[in-house]
């Protein structure tokens, strides 16, 4: 049995970005870019004022001058008239500086005069060539590389990419999950459950954490333990980039799911990890020129499908979308209570993470067990307790895992 | 001029839960509960075995007993024979337990003899009554609530929702946000701008913005500064739960977006706020029995707009999809550089949040100014600068938002 950090190590080897493809930037939050991006404008396109006021020739400037408006120009507007010694151009902020202007003294310190409004008085000593206005380019030069390939598309950077007339991009396009639920106890959540029957619950939450990773979910529904119904569903999950099934992996008679995946091309790389819950957790690729499709057997029971899901197949998913191969966010917490179910795997235990006098705190919920899916509601967090042979003591230290 | 707490105190006010919908609960991720959630079942619906193994009688076992196997039952069928001593029952993980068993005897403890396999030799002592048995509704019992008001929906909600059956769920909806940029000089990403033109960087990043803040975007595109083309774009947004707008909110003689908004039924709350970069922030609401309508002008500078939205438009778009009215995210850093410019306004700077040894540093990025983009793409918080007639040293301790 290997441990949590040899089959990270083995997922990863086959979790390689896949093809990148041109994409409408609207579409293309939380994706990762494929080329940089070039920008063709400069930032801003014109010397432009920063403030409302006069653009004015700054040598010109005493206190008092009184200097005749030629125009008034705003934003979106093109200035016609040169500013010369003795004039000024009315300006908005944003609006281009008009040509032999050197600087804008803002409105606060100006007054007009004569009836007509005609002319300007400056109340402003000590005016620099310059003073409030930003430069054309200053921001970004036409052919700058403004965001570089391996960038994770915020909406700050489709701000970037609108500005710099990029609207379509190459990115990593998300990665595609199906969900396959097998086991022949399952029916649909809208169905009342007969005699000896349960909901499929393992299906929209692995769903959801798809989505949540990033990825685009297709839920294939419920798969029996019979070889023709999940060899269908096998080959129509195989279809995308990643198949997670859950069920069918640990060692009853009629867990086929290992069986049917080899009938369909896909060969184990590991079937067991040395943690708790989720021991018969399987991983398996179908070679594929185009970049190996991964496959993922999950426990049947919905506690061990989610600890599986965080650890394992949500640092694939930031890998085929052109992410870092992270795995799930931790940190270091407090224990609040003595925790006295030890084991010798490394066990995973649903529990709270909270802030008590400046110092994270964790306690361990009142957990029935892999399939008390209730009780897993009520966490926020993963405690980590390492493989022992005693008990845990308030305030140990212990990782956490955020949920 | 109000501070940022005044003004979040007045949004809050008025940013109030929308009525509650029905809504499908597959698609209900990231919503919050408006009603609570009963299970239609008890979970587990039957006493279930949580090994493979042999369902048995515990005062019947001693080592080495030979039992009698009456039948095989998986996950999903029904038992048909009660086991009574001197005989057992085969099971897999999951099934249910057979009337007259009490105990659940793991495969690996025991031998099938004879040729027939119809014997099974229990090489375990001590078997206690409930071994490897989850009792019928230990998780759920059929009419408990499992899921309160103002849960948010996680992944693992959506397992309890599908377990317990309840597929159609009364939720805060996603509130709708119009963004609506203004000014002449805006043309859309994809047009070639002219002399004196920008492109529309606001409207695609506030339309993400709204995204991750859990809102539905309706992107109104670019409003001109004249009265009648704003009038139909704002008539538009006000159809929406909340109306963002940028650029309109400052000075300039064309700044016609708070006479519009008077004169549809919009009422100001503030205008102007105590901070750098975003002074000119306007809010007003349309009073509205449903709930009102919520109507941001944000400064028309993409940095000035993203600090606003972050600081006041996401905490009310959380509280009208029914969670807390709570703000961004913040850590305590220290200064990794000395920081020079330094105002009489708080000021929200661009920044750089890193760890190193072990402590949480930030450094401010050589940022151009509010219409610097291209800089603010390469922080990842957002340094707050209390008012200060002098600089900040290296190693100060700060307060940093995460972007």
């Amino acid at each position: 049995m290997i441990s949590v950090e040899e089959a990270l190590e083995r997922i990863q080897q086959h979790a390689t970005p896949r093809a990148s493809r041109l994409m409408q930037a609207t579409e293309s939050l939380g994706c990762v870019l494929a080329a940089d991006i070039q920008s063709d404008v400069d930032s801003p396109p014109h010397d432009k004022a920063l403030m409302d006021g006069y653009a004015v020739v700054a040598t010109d400037i005493e206190p008092g001058v009184e200097l005749s408006i030629r125009e008034e120009v705003t934003a979106g507007d093109v200035p016609t008239k040169r500013v010369a010694p003795g004039t000024a151009t009315r300006i908005m902020t944003g609006a281009p500086i008009p040509d032999g202007a050197d600087a804008v003294v803002m409105v606060e310190r100006t007054e007009l005069i004569g009836g007509d409004e005609s002319v300007v008085r400056i109340n402003s000593d000590n005016v620099k060539s310059g003073q409030n206005i930003m430069p054309r380019g200053q921001s970004i030069r036409s052919g700058d590389v403004v965001l570089r390939t391996g960038r994770t598309i915020r909406p700050i950077e489709m701000g970037v990419l609108a500005e710099c007339g990029a609207t379509e991009i190459s990115v990593y396009p998300r990665p595609s999950v199906a969900i396959l639920s097998t086991g022949n106890e399952l029916v649909a959540p809208d169905t009342r459950p007969k005699a000896g029957q349960i909901r499929n619950s393992n299906g929209p939450m692995l769903e959801a954490l798809a989505q949540r990773a990033g990825g685009t979910a297709v839920n294939l529904g419920v798969g029996r333990d019979e070889r023709d119904d999940l060899e269908q569903l096998v080959r129509s999950g195989l279809r995308e980039d990643v198949l997670v099934l859950s069920g069918g992996v640990s060692a009853g008679v009629l867990d086929l799911v290992p069986e049917v995946l080899a009938a369909n091309g896909v060969e184990q790389v590991f079937h067991k990890v040395h943690l708790k819950p989720g021991k018969p957790v399987w991983f398996g690729i179908k070679s594929d020129a185009k970049g190996d499709k991964l496959v993922f057997g999950l426990p049947g029971n919905p506690v061990s499908s989610l600890v599986c899901f965080e650890l394992f197949v949500r640092p694939a998913l930031g890998s085929l979308a052109g992410q870092d191969f992270s795995s799930i966010e931790r940190r270091t917490a407090h224990l609040a209570t003595r925790h006295s179910r030890y084991s010798d795997r490394p066990t995973y235990f649903p529990a709270r993470l909270f802030e008590c006098a400046g110092q994270l705190q964790v306690e361990p919920l009142a957990w029935k067990g892999s399939a008390d899916l209730r009780t897993l509601a009520d966490a926020n967090c993963l405690a980590l307790f390492p493989p022992s042979d005693s008990a845990f003591a308030e305030g140990d230290a212990i990782e956490v895992f955020l949920l």
